[in-house]
């Protein structure tokens, strides 16, 4: 069960060519790629023909040409040439999707088009600030909900990412963990105060051995997440003082393919890079490989949840976000299908 | 949905030795073997003792021994040892298939016996001919349908096989198509006329760069094709001239091994390789190089398919003989099993 | 279709360590581990959180910590520590198995806690007997009731294992059974008098050409089978001779991952081989090697047995046991599951 009128990151835009791309996006098999005049094409990546895939076609000026017979699409959807045919009939057209160019990414729509708004796509990064920034994809077989509940509860980090970006188990207890709605999801601030500096920073961070850190987390319903986290030496949070901070934006994009897999894409924007010499590429190769253990994690935990009722798990303190997440995505999950469970969500 | 009163190929003639060949044939599993009276042998590849498969075993003189539990079958599947037993009960048995060597291949029946006739077998190649031929045989994951559905519409000659068999965009959609039911089937005559000279004549014919090219492909119901295809220099078919012509032959068979995935074997003979030199197998080759650019793609559309109602397809004009044949289909599957949609035939 | 109130093998002891083993059975995820007290831990592989597996944790003294957000299990199950929380409400547990450690294996009772009995675990091997033995284990994706099967009709050596440890055909078909149901499943003996030696003895055993073989195996439903077998030159054996006769024992005990796939523990211990120089090891090999025949024989017999109907199987003379075996196998299911029918066994 998805939400269908929601922005969803279909691809980075560097993936977007006049080389077709095939993507199964919400369970449906889409085709992206730019055509001859190099506007962003969506299309349902089936030919209403007879079902080949538009992928193995040919872009042309319009849109593309099926490889199997040679129907062409434009990237409306609409068929504009039938090889041997000189009329069109008004059913030979494929589904379009509205897609944005916006950030690094190609977003798409995937429910009515008539309530796409380029507007409600998340500004990420802020325009004008000028900090390096990276992305890279993982592609995992586990729910996109398990992704976002993942990012949601970060006392994971003690645990699951000890020896990179974690905090100690103590330091992570103590964070206070303050969550909100907003208009459109949720927020969560989490604080540790005079913590441990964690082994990833003390390689490349002025920092003392103690350090205040948070983390910002705001959730963009249905698939979203903006991360604004920081370290400053100990003491220094409640005073205000962000001078020499260390800061991180991140963009969370996680797109669901089907109701076990989906497409985690992730955006990181180092603050703290400006100040630093070329060869910080293994700031980004880091980040990926921090996400992978998430990525061996939720592969397993989709495992153990499958033919398993979730309803016998339990919360526990650190998960106040997650249920809070949780609880935005019902609702806009019931907007849509008000008659249809949570418990098919996954 | 299979039609099982008609003949399939179930193996090439080579196939089938004294070393047992499993096989699954419409969703049955089958062993097929030479025993040792060198009688072809057709065999449920499941014992009826514990349901092992005989293709394990041995082969004897009469047919062949469990390499289980030591049952011994001939050729009718019926059990003509019992070890350690001197009895044998009339239910000890295994479905036997009615097998006929014809041509290069074994052909099977896999519905009631008492309907099978060989003279219903297709001729193929015309006795006396004389003219090289070879056959191949991919294994797709596509359903047995696809795969005719792709012979009767030679449209996609232009597309999915430009570099090598295509004509050009122009000449096919220009082709001229006469369909007419037969007694057995259906048969369709194409015809392009004044067409440039596709890339894999030029190479080996010494035609022209403009000939006249015509396919007169006969369905034999359920799952043959008869393939006559020539070539002239242009202006040279509608005045009778043969003389020197480009001449084909190809038999296609498609056997059903499950729903989703067949077994295509095709023979093709030559008639312009009676004039070359050796080192001829370069054509045969060719041919099933090409045939593998439909397998590619028939895989991918039969992914697409699953769970989408072909329903909402559309036909084009270039469909007439392709709709034609699933006409014929339908109603042989509607005569063995009247009650059935043909939309379980996929 | 599992019988839960009984003692399966788990793992053996060497596998059980404190490095968490994560296993399937009888189609529940199950960790093993050692704890820090060195008591042997079987709980469910499933947080009681997130669902992750614990098997991707970290052992402690008392039991396992979750490695995803470090809520601590001790041996019985019951969370002791819940990062950044002071009340453990009673429902934060996993399941946790009865496990005994015996003879060579740790053994795990996956039903109710309460009916668990350490003294129905088998006895093997005995006590003081002090013979070599090994273990060794294979995962075959067959049903338990076809391995346990298998070894009720020992007619399949000559076939399946004729060049092995396989009798000639004509002395196994003329082998006496007697058959006996006892307290706990039932028991066969089976005798061949004045055989031809197998194989695999001429080779190593100071036998003339002609042998008394005789096999005593003991069915501990559901899962367990005990062998008692040997050999004598030919006439011994009704004399009462055992002096230098080869004697083997085996405990087969066969543990179901899924209704299609099982763990295959296997422990032969060798009275022969007391007497044998060191080097001996070919003897356990060969053991495998051996059980390795069954086991692909096995894979594809589950294989042609998917969505057939095993009613539409036959006995023979040689099944005697086996349908005794099955028949006690079939009382012990209904006693835990009186509505159930043995079809949905495998």
């Amino acid at each position: 069960m998805f939400v269908r009128n929601a922005w969803y990151v279909a691809a980075t835009r560097q993936e977007v060519s006049d080389k077709p791309l095939a993507r199964t996006l919400l369970n449906e098999p889409v085709v992206l790629f730019l055509n001859g005049q190099a506007e962003i094409c969506a299309l349902e990546d089936r030919c209403c023909h007879r079902g080949a895939p538009l992928s193995l076609g040919e872009v042309t000026s319009a849109g593309v040409r099926c490889g199997y017979h040679g129907m062409e699409f434009d990237r409306s959807g609409r068929c504009v040439d039938i090889p041997g045919q000189e009329r069109i009939p008004a059913r030979a057209a494929v589904r379009s999707y509205p897609v944005v160019a916006k950030g690094d990414y190609v977003w798409i729509w995937m429910g009515a088009a008539d309530k796409a708004d380029a507007a409600d796509i998340v500004d990420y990064p802020p325009e004008g600030d000028g900090w390096p920034c990276a992305n890279d994809m993982l592609h995992l077989k586990a729910s996109y909900i398990m992704v976002l509940e993942n990012l949601m509860d970060l006392s994971h980090l003690s645990y699951l990412h000890r020896t990179s970006i974690g905090s100690s188990e103590n330091d992570s207890a103590k964070a206070s963990i303050d969550v909100r709605r907003t208009d459109r999801g949720m927020r969560f601030l989490r604080v540790m105060r005079n913590a441990d500096a964690p082994a990833n920073w003390t390689k490349r961070y002025p920092t003392g051995p103690k350090v205040d850190r948070w983390s910002d987390f705001e959730y963009v319903a249905p698939s979203t997440i903006k991360q604004y986290s920081g370290g400053v030496n100990a003491g220094e949070y409640d005073a205000g003082v962000r001078e020499g901070a260390h800061l991180v934006r991140t963009l969370h994009a996680v797109t669901p393919e089907t109701e076990k897999s989906c497409f985690y894409f992730f955006n990181k924007a180092d603050g703290y890079a400006r100040f630093e010499p070329p060869g910080t590429e293994r700031t980004w190769k880091s980040t990926t490989d921090v996400f992978k253990e998430d990525a061996f994690m939720l592969e397993q935990q989709q495992l153990r949840m499958e033919n398993f009722d979730e309803g016998r798990l339990m919360d526990i303190n650190t998960d106040v976000a997650r249920v809070q997440m949780i609880r935005v995505l019902k609702e806009r999950l019931s907007q849509e299908q008000p008659s249809q469970e949570m418990a098919g969500a996954k």
